[in-house]
């Protein structure tokens, strides 16, 4: 969900499905694809092949008809979109469980989306390493991101850590945070919060099981 | 997203959202708020008031006019509605990073949601413990789920061996899965999918830092 705060001309959803066609064209032009059919995205995506001509009507002329679509011109054009066609700094606060699963993810440089510094307020984790970067005190994070100049914050800190570690990366010059902690934060009109909320997810999908017969 | 196959009556935001009411009512509980109005919800999570409404009157009448909504009865009701009012087994496949934090999520129970197995493929975890749960092999969901009985699945393992996992956890008995890994999962109609992307959610929030000025 996203704050009501931002509203961008393209529709959320819409946003979404780009970044799933994005990865289904990663991995067919590694499988050396070159040409694909909107009916060959709703085969790899289960998105229909009229939605995916819509999404994409946002941003100008696609494909050829006839023809279909270039997988390495669409991927590269999605990418631009979603402006991930240049790298991103971002700092992860919390190095749990979640903090560290989010460091080792595979993927992010596909994307170019880069881990530049990793934040703990525990003294324990503090100045050691996690793989080839250290963990910074929470309290340094202004300081640090002078010379990091990470925008994304990914917030993977208990609920009741999560708003002052948002305001102090939002005071740092982050402008977007992906929080895990489930709770909702309060931040300035010009930044935008995403929540990934694992009971959100899976009371989402238990409603799914009411249709089931019982066991 | 979920797979296209299941096409609930109640839109899935819809479900999402209910989602969070009942995260933020749980809250005010703990706060002992015993009344709130729609406009209270909206400054506690951003969904504005009307929304609100809307997404509670597919499922009937709700609070009293000029009184608002009892928290406790609210919140029993949504919980019912996404069937989360009944105790709901899990079984978590993969136990590295990801499948430890989610383990360890706080809030679970308090949704009535329980660990209820953990599966790896790693000789060197499976017979570990993971807190209380034995970690199995995932040779044996089958076997281990007979006593146990999960229906949902949270799949936490690499994308190369996701399909083959929620294939053997399908056979299992699952009937929803809850899908980390970056691939669409092939499953037959009678299962739902929902997919947390963490590439997706960052080239999301990617796109709204293209309106910022440059730093």
């Amino acid at each position: 969900m996203l704050n009501s705060s931002s509203t961008p001309k393209v529709p959320i959803p819409t946003l979404e499905r780009l970044a799933t066609y994005l990865r289904t064209l990663i991995d067919l032009e590694a499988s050396d694809v070159e040409t694909i059919s909107s009916t060959d995205i709703e085969k790899q995506t289960g998105i229909n092949a009229a939605q995916f001509r819509k999404d994409l009507s946002y941003f100008g002329e696609f494909g050829k008809p006839g023809v279909g679509y270039n997988v390495a011109e669409l991927q590269g054009r999605i990418a631009r979109i979603l402006k991930i066609d240049q790298h991103q700094a971002i700092m992860v606060i919390g190095a749990g469980n979640l903090g560290s699963a989010l460091i080792g993810y595979p993927g992010l440089g596909e994307h170019k989306f880069h881990i530049a510094a990793v934040f703990d307020n525990d003294p324990a984790k503090i100045g050691r390493q996690h793989g080839h970067l250290p963990i910074h005190a929470e309290a340094d994070m202004r300081r640090v991101n002078l010379s990091v100049g990470a925008r994304i914050a990914i917030l993977c800190v208990p609920a009741q850590a999560a708003q002052p570690v948002a305001d102090e990366a939002i005071a740092a010059g982050v402008r977007v945070i992906l929080n895990f902690a489930p709770l909702i934060l309060r931040v300035p009109d010009r930044v935008t919060v995403r929540n990934v909320s694992f009971l959100q997810e899976l009371a989402v999908l238990s409603y799914h099981l009411s249709s089931e017969p019982a066991k």
